[in-house]
C-alpha cells in the first residue's frame, strides 16, 4: 500500500480563497483569522501541493496602491520562487463587493458591467504575468430572484460581448490563456445564469473564437441541482471543452457545501478520478473547497491534506479497477466495449438496415450485468478485493 | 374578462398518451380503461385544441399487421378529417419494451441500437406523411445507474451516429421535419444522457446537420433538476433552438409528475407564457401532462381543458403585466432595458474601456428595485390589478 | 376589491432582523446601512404591523454595558410605546458568533452549550418584561457535517436537558411563556437537529412539560427539504402544536432563500393562508424573510409591505373560494367531507367490520375529481373567478 | 479479510418482492418473470438470508380461493421448513389495486377505508400465525396532489382510528407483535401523509397504545427528502422506536430508486451500518430494494447478494473503526464525548449557573477536529487504515 503522499507531479492546486476561508457566512461571523497568501503558498507546498490559484482581491486586498501592489506581488513571487509553486490558473471576484449585486458582466447596470470588465482585464494582465495559462470566470452574481428583473435575451448577448472582447483582448495581447467557464445553479443568486456544464457548453458555441472558452466544472455545483458530476464532466471532455476542473465535496440538493474532496458523494468521486485519470486530461487537479466553519487553522491543513490524499487513494483505486481482469469480464458481460462499435457498418445503407430483423422478446429477456460490475465498483472503493 | 375558451388559433396540441395515460406506475396498477385513439382526437377538437401527437406505439400496437396498421391509420385520418385536427408532431416510443431497458440508441446492446433506429426511421416515414413537421427524440432510458456500465464518450458517439443518420435520411427523403430533442435528469432511469436543455443544446452543436435539430424542453424535466425552466427556454431561445415545447407541471424536485399545466409552480407559469408569447415562438403549445390517477374519464377531460384554459389565463394576464405603465416604469427603475445596451460603445476599444473611472461606492449603494417589480407581476398573476 | 391595507388586527409581526439584513453571506458583503431598531418600529408600525421580534443581539449589541442596554431598552420602550407596536415573540442568537460555531444546546463543548443556556435564560427575563408570550428557538447551528462529529443520542439528551431546564425556569418565574422550537433540514450545518417539524414534534413528546414546547414552522425550511409546508403545518395544529409561524417564501429545493411572503411557491401559500385562517390559529403572522441583497432600504419597504399584503390578497381568495357553492359542490364530489366521518360506526365491532363485502371493481373505477377541485383553487388564485 | 458470507445469525430479510419485482413503473413493462415465492425462499436461504417478508398479495394472489390459499400457505410453510427461514414482519398491499388509488387508511372513500382495514386484519391473523413479530404499514397511496382534495386533520384523525382499531385488534387476539409505519415523503402520490421518521414518531405519540407503534424508516425514502438517514435512524433509537428498518440505496433527491443497500450514499451506508450496530437494536436486517430493470434473474441475485455483503464489509470496517486508537484520540479532541456529558452539574441551580463567566472570544477560537475524524471515517471506508 503507497502512503499517497502528493508530488507536484500530482499537479494539485488550491485557491487562495480555500485555506484562507475565515468562515463568514449569512448566519456567521468570521472564525479563523486571515491568512498571509505568503503563509499559505508556504504551507501547500509543504503538503505537496504543485500550485496555488487566486481571486485579484484574494492577493492584493481592493483599495491598495500602485507601491502597494507590487510590494504585495513582489513578496508573492518569492514565496512562489522560494516553493516552487506555480500559479496555472487566475480568476476574478466579480461578486463580493455591493457593486456586482445584481452581477458582473450581466448586471443590468452597465457601468458595473464596464466596470467588471475592467477589473477583468487588469487582472488577466496579472495572470500572463504569472505564467497562469487558465483563466476561470464564475458569475456567481448574473442570476435573478424575479424572472421580470432580468432579461435572459439581453443577459446572454452581455455575456457574449464580454467573452468575446476578452478574447479579442487576449489574442491582441498574445497570452497564451484560456478562459474556462464556471456554471453553478443557484446561491447566491435564486437562479444563476449557465448553472450546469450543458448549459455553458451550449453557450461557448455561440462565441467567436469558441476554441479559447473552455469549462471548469465543480463537483459540488452540479450536484446541486441533483446532477451526476462524472456525466457531465464526460460531456465536457467529449467536446474538448474540459479546460479546467474544480474538486470538492458536496451531500445532495442543498447549499454549496464545498467539502473537502472525497468527503461528498463517495462512489461519485470514484468513478470521476477514474474519469479524469483515463481521459487525458493534464490539467491542475484544482481544490475549490471551504474548510468547515468548525475547524481552526490547523483543521484547515487536514482538510487540504484530505483533499490531495483522498485523490492520490481514488487514483490507486479506480487504476487497481481497471486493471483487474474480473472487471474485464465484467464489463464484456455488460457489454460496455459494444457501444464503442459504430451501430451501422462501414457502408451500410439505411436500406441494408432496413432488412434486418430481431428476435425483440429474445432481446427484452437480455439482462445487462450492471449489479454485478457495480459491485466490482465498490469493492475496490473498500478496498475488499 | 375574456372566458378563456381554446380554438384552433391558440394551436395547443396533446399527445394520445396522455389523455390516454391508464394510471400505470410503480406501485399501481391500471385506473383507467383504454382509450381509443379516434375517441381522443374528436373528444380533444371538442375542446378546442389544434392537433394531436404520438409515439407510434399509441397508435398502431406493437406487433399490428400490416393491414392492421393499415385499417387504424384510415380510421385515425378519418378522425383528423373529420375534425380538422393536425398533428404537427410524431415521436417513438424507445423505451416501454424490455428490449430498451438499457436505452435506444445508446443502448450498449448494438442489435438494440439497431432496431432502435429502424423503428424511429419507419416513424418518420408516417409522421412525414402525417404532415408533422417535428419529430421529438426522448431518449429516457438511455442513461445508467452505474458510472462504470455506461461509457459515456461511446454513448455520446453513438447519439452523435443516430442523429446524423437520421438527419441524412430526412434529408435523402426530401421531408420537411426537424428534430425536437427533449431532456431530462433521471427517472427511469438513475441518470439520464443529456439531462437539461443546456446539455441538449451542447450535444447539437457536435453534429453533422445542427441546423436540423432543436431542444423539446418540458417544464418538469427542469424543474426536477431544481432549474429555472424559463430562463432554460430563454438560452434555448436565445440559441435558436426551440422547436417545440411540452408543457406541464411539476411541484419541485421529485419523481415526474406531470401534472396539468398550471397545476405545479404557478409563479414559473406565469413567465413562461410571458416569454413564450413575446419570443416569436409559433410551434405549438403540446400538453405532456398525466392526468392523476385519481381521476376517472370525466377528470382526464377536466384536466385536460384545464391546460390550455389555464394558459389562456396566463397569456391574459402576461399581456396585461407588460401593457401596464406602472409595470413599464418598474422595469425601467431595475434597469431592465439597460441591459439591452451594448456594455461597449460602438467602435470603443479596450484602451477607451480602461480609462473610464467608476465611484464604485456610490455603486455599491445603488439599489434595483426588484422586489417592486416581482410584486407587480404577482398582482397581475393574482388578478389584483 | 379591499385595498388589502393591514392593521394591526391582522397581527402580522416582523423580526428585527428582517428589514435590518445588511445583506452579508458567504459569497458577499453589506449591501446596506445598519438599521436603527426603532426606525425600523417606526416604518413597521405606518406600515401597518402589530408587533416586531428580536434576537438579544439585534436589540442589544453584544458587549453593551448595563447603562447601555438600559439606555437601547428604554428608547426602545419608548418607539413601542409611540407606535402601540407589541412584542409577541422573542428569541436568541445562538448561531452568529464563532463560539457557535458548532451549536448552542448540542455544542460538544459544556462551556458553549452553558453559556448558551444563560444567554436564553438572560434574554427570557426581557421576553417576558416586553410581554412576550412567545420564544422562539432555532438552533442552526445544531448540527454535523460528519455523523462522526456528533453523537446524536447525547445531542437529543442536551438538548431534551435544556428545554426542561429552561420550562422549569420559566415556571419557578411565574412567566406567561411558552417556547417555540424552529426545525431547519440543514444550512448553516450540513445537517441539522430537529430536521423538520415532525421531528421537533416527537422531540416535544419527550421533554418533562411537554405542553409548554411547540414548533414554529418556517415555509422555506420544510420547502428546503421539498416538504409540503400546509401538510406540515396542518400535523402541527393536529397536535395542538403551532404555537407560532414564520411566513416567507422558497423557490424549491435549494439554500435558505428567506423570499419575502408570496414570492416563492405561490400555490402553497394560497393553501397555507387558506388552512390557518381556517384552524383557528390566533398566533401572529410573523414573517421571516430576507429582502434580497439587490435591493436598497426603499425595496426593503416595498417587500416587507409586500409580505402583509399577499397575505391579505391571499386571505380574501381562500375565504372566497370555501364559499364558492361550485366549490362546495366539488368538495363533495372529492368526497372530502367524506374522510370526517368515521370509519367504523359507532359501537361497530372488528367482527362486525370484517363480515362487509365489497365491489372492488367497481369503486376501482371511482374517480375523485380532485383535478376539478384544483382548477377551482387556481381560479380563486388567478381572480378568474 | 473476513469471507463476508452472511448467515442467519446476521438477521437479514427480504421481502419477497424485492427479488420477485419483475421491472413494471411508469415508462417501462415487466422484463423479468414472476418468481415463485417457494423459489425465492430457497434462493435466499442459499445466500444466506435469515427470513423473508411479504405483502399480502405477494404470496396469495388477490382473488385466491380459500383452498387455493391454504395450498399456497402449506407449499410457502413447507419451503420455510426445509430452509429455516424466519418470517419476522409481514405487511400488507394497500397501494397496487385502483381501489388504493385515493390511499387506503385515509381514503376519502369510508368504503375503501372499511376495505383496508379489513385486507390489514385478515393479513395479521396470517402474520401471527407465521410468526412475525412486526408489522409493516406502508400508507404510500395516503397523500394528495392537490391540498384542496385532502382534510389533513380528518386524515390523520382516521390514520389513528385505523392504528387504535388494529392495536385494539392485536392486543385482544393476544399476538405478540407490534406496527411499524414507514414514512415516505411522496411516490406515488405528490406527498405523503407522514412523510419522515420525525412525522411519523410524532404521530404515534398521539394513539392510544403508543407503545405498540414504532417506524420502519427506509434509507430511500428519508434520503428522497434530503435528509440525513442516520440522524434519522438515531432519533427514532432515542425514541425507542425503531421496531424495523428498510436497507437499501439512493442516489440523492429524486425518484425512489431502492438500489441495492451500499450502491447509493455510501459514507451514509458506513455511518448507519456504525449506528445500528452500537445501538442494540436487534431486530431484522431488513432489505427493500429493487434490482434494477436491466437485469436478469441473475442479475437478481447478484443483487440480493450484494446488499448482505456490503452490510458485512460496512459492519467490520466500523468496528475498525470504533476500535482504532487514534480514532478514539479523534474523537477526544473533537470533545464527541463531551457531550455525553450533563450540562448542568449534579444539583446545580440556574443561579448558580448564571454566575459563571466565559473567555468567549478564546471559545469562539477552538476548533472542533471535525475534518480530521472525517478523514480517519474515510479511511477505514476505503480500508486504508
Amino acid at each position: 500500500m503507497t502512503d499517497y503522499r502528493p508530488t507536484p507531479e500530482d499537479r494539485f492546486t488550491f485557491g487562495l480563497w480555500t485555506v484562507g476561508w475565515r468562515g463568514v457566512n449569512t448566519f456567521g461571523d468570521p472564525v479563523r483569522p486571515p491568512l498571509d497568501p505568503v503563509e499559505a503558498v508556504r504551507r501547500l507546498a509543504e503538503l505537496g501541493a504543485y500550485g496555488v490559484t487566486f481571486h485579484d482581491d484574494d492577493l492584493i486586498p481592493p483599495g491598495s496602491t500602485p507601491a502597494e501592489r507590487d510590494a504585495i506581488l513582489q513578496r508573492f513571487r518569492g514565496a512562489l520562487d522560494e516553493t516552487g509553486l506555480a500559479v496555472p490558473m487566475v480568476t476574478t471576484n466579480l461578486f463580493t463587493h455591493p457593486a456586482f449585486r445584481d452581477g458582473g458582466f450581466t448586471s443590468n447596470s452597465r457601468d458595473v458591467r464596464r466596470y467588471a470588465l475592467r477589473k477583468v482585464i487588469r487582472n488577466i494582465d496579472l495572470a500572463a504575468s504569472m505564467g497562469a495559462k487558465t483563466y476561470v470566470c464564475w458569475g456567481g452574481q448574473d442570476g435573478a430572484e424575479t424572472e421580470a428583473g432580468k432579461d435572459d435575451h439581453a443577459a446572454l448577448d452581455r455575456l457574449r460581448e464580454a467573452f468575446d472582447l476578452l478574447c479579442s483582448y487576449v489574442r491582441e495581447q498574445g497570452y497564451d490563456l484560456r478562459f474556462a467557464i464556471e456554471p453553478k445553479p443557484n446561491e447566491p443568486r435564486g437562479d444563476v445564469l449557465l448553472p450546469t456544464v450543458g448549459h455553458a457548453l451550449a453557450f461557448i458555441n455561440e462565441l467567436q473564437h469558441p476554441e479559447m472558452v473552455g469549462v471548469n466544472p465543480e463537483v459540488g455545483h452540479e450536484q446541486m441541482a441533483g446532477l451526476n458530476f462524472a456525466h457531465g464532466v464526460a460531456q465536457a471532455l467529449w467536446a474538448g471543452k474540459l479546460f479546467h476542473i474544480d474538486l470538492n465535496g458536496q451531500r445532495g440538493v442543498k447549499y454549496d457545501q464545498d467539502l473537502r474532496f472525497g468527503a461528498g458523494d463517495v462512489k461519485e468521486a470514484f468513478f470521476l478520478v477514474d474519469l479524469l485519470e483515463r481521459s487525458g486530461y493534464e490539467g491542475p487537479r484544482h481544490f475549490d473547497f471551504k474548510p468547515p466553519r468548525t475547524e481552526d487553522m490547523s483543521g484547515v491543513w487536514e482538510s487540504a491534506a484530505g483533499c490531495m490524499r483522498n485523490y492520490l487513494i481514488l487514483k490507486e483505486k479506480a487504476a487497481a479497477f481497471r486493471a483487474d481482469p474480473e472487471v474485464a469480464a465484467a464489463l464484456a458481460a455488460a457489454r460496455v466495449p459494444e457501444l464503442a462499435e459504430p451501430t451501422l457498418s462501414a457502408g451500410e445503407s439505411v436500406a441494408d438496415l432496413l432488412k434486418e430483423e430481431i428476435d425483440l422478446e429474445a432481446v427484452g429477456r437480455r439482462g445487462y450485468h450492471f449489479e454485478r460490475l457495480d459491485q466490482l465498483a465498490l469493492e475496490h472503493l473498500f478496498g475488499t478485493r
